[in-house]
């Protein structure tokens, strides 16, 4: 007999789906759904039960846990006609681990809350490799009791797991995170461009420089990439750029001025205009070289 | 007796100083010389000899290490009229160790080059924590041989010595590694301006994002400074904008777009303009903070 409660997984895409079977290998049973429902297929291959709607997968659900695209996603899913919250049990409590506005995991825990339901936010870090091998940061936001309450499900999907505090917090240090990623991977390239400009072997600088102050995850993990012109995504320009229209809102609302965020938005968006969408975030290294037409 | 050569060492300022230290603790015979000359105690505190010109200090020493601020100064304290070359025995080589211009480094080894003497650059990062322990990463530009004879002599004051390629190759190596900290501290600031911006607690940045595609140098070792308000310079601003005018200069001359190391050094030029050019290269944080007037 299983004592472990049953958790609804809506969204089984490139992250969801790892996600999910890290669940199931925890040994939670998992009834999952996804609008096409063929990405359903590595949940079901590993135990989980697929329903053709969020309501039906979360019939009789403990957690319903979301992870979707962006903030319109996550309201259909949840309050759309044939969403969670149609069918959730009263003590159900809602994990949304999409990436979405602050300002919309605040409305969406509001209006959860005004239906006598509860709502979490866990916005991941760690890219798919981390949702394969359980090792995601999770960035949570919402009441201490609830957060409590959904940490041992958190657990099978994650390593680190942070109470950032509350509705909107988790979101918020999720942004930092992109807003750092991102210009971490600017300094990368414009380095690695200046290097090419000057004739210098750019593999010098992840040997000669990963160990002090020029050191940051992207020269460790997306400067061979660029080296070896594989464009294939970790992570997507597009995704990216929704990341970056959070915070580029988010900081609007804070009044917050953000010129380098606002530069290497509009450099993937030149990779976006060429075409270079749904290559890695590194393809933002092609900008710069054409920047310099070399 | 002593079977080491002896070296000169040309500017024992907060760099400097600890490194002539590391060559006398290593076993090296060290004449030294500074413009000022009371920043040679240390040296001789620790066994060297200070000499009131270049060319005393220079006088019979096998290498001649030069370690000032820029290439002006290093064109003085080796060609001026009292300069090193005019003492230097013909088999000397010249380790000149300060950030200069690649074109500079170029032409100095072409001016040594014809009047018989040997020029290596070996330009550091690491600060002055990595001169006093002796870890600092070397980013040498030379011919072959002489880089191989001038080894051990380096490795007595770094760590990880890297050969670059001819000259001018190690100070476009360090030119990148200065652009990349540079982002990944703009990174750090931004983030930090808009968690402060949406009421978050800045050290969560550092422990839920510090393993993950956020991780940096900078976020490891500068923002805790910044979240102290301790604006003491580790590496000072008027220096890296010192650094960030040799970056554009060689960009210029390669022919390379760096739009993020433009930004980056306008927004240090502000805190130059609010009288914080002596303050450590994280006072960046107060220039992002101030743009949104919080």
């Amino acid at each position: 007999m299983n004592s472990l409660p049953r958790i609804a997984f809506l969204g089984t895409g490139l992250m969801g789906a790892p996600m999910a079977c890290n669940l199931l290998k925890a040994g939670y049973a998992v009834s999952c759904y996804n609008r096409t429902i063929a990405k359903t297929a590595p949940v079901v291959a590993a135990g989980g039960v697929a329903h053709a709607t969020a309501a039906q997968a979360a019939r009789g659900a403990a957690v319903i846990v979301s992870c979707v695209t962006d903030g319109p996603d996550v309201e259909q899913v949840l309050l759309g006609d044939q969403g969670a919250v149609t069918a959730a049990t009263s003590g159900a409590i809602f994990v949304d681990m999409s990436t979405i506005a602050p300002a919309m995991a605040i409305s969406l825990g509001e209006r959860l809350r005004d239906r006598g339901l509860r709502f979490v936010e866990a916005p991941v870090t760690g890219g798919t490799v981390g949702a394969i091998n359980g090792t995601l940061s999770i960035l949570v936001g919402g009441p201490e009791a609830d957060v409590a309450e959904v940490r041992p499900v958190l657990a099978a999907m994650g390593k680190t797991i942070t109470h950032c505090g509350g509705w909107g917090a988790g979101q918020g240090v999720k942004l930092c995170n992109q807003i750092m990623g991102a210009m971490n991977l600017l300094g990368v390239c414009e380095a690695m461009s200046l290097a090419h400009g000057m004739g210098i072997d750019p593999e010098i600088l992840i040997k000669a420089l990963g160990g002090g102050a020029a050191a940051s995850w992207a020269l460790q993990n997306l400067a061979p990439k660029i080296i070896a012109g594989n464009w294939a995504p970790g992570f997507m320009v597009d995704t990216q750029q929704k990341d970056m229209r959070l915070v580029a809102q988010a900081a609007e609302q804070a009044g917050v001025a953000l010129p380098g965020a606002a530069l290497v938005t509009q450099l993937w968006r030149s990779a976006q205009a060429h075409g270079e969408g749904s290559e890695g975030i590194h393809a933002l290294a092609k900008v710069l070289q054409r920047l310099s037409a070399k």
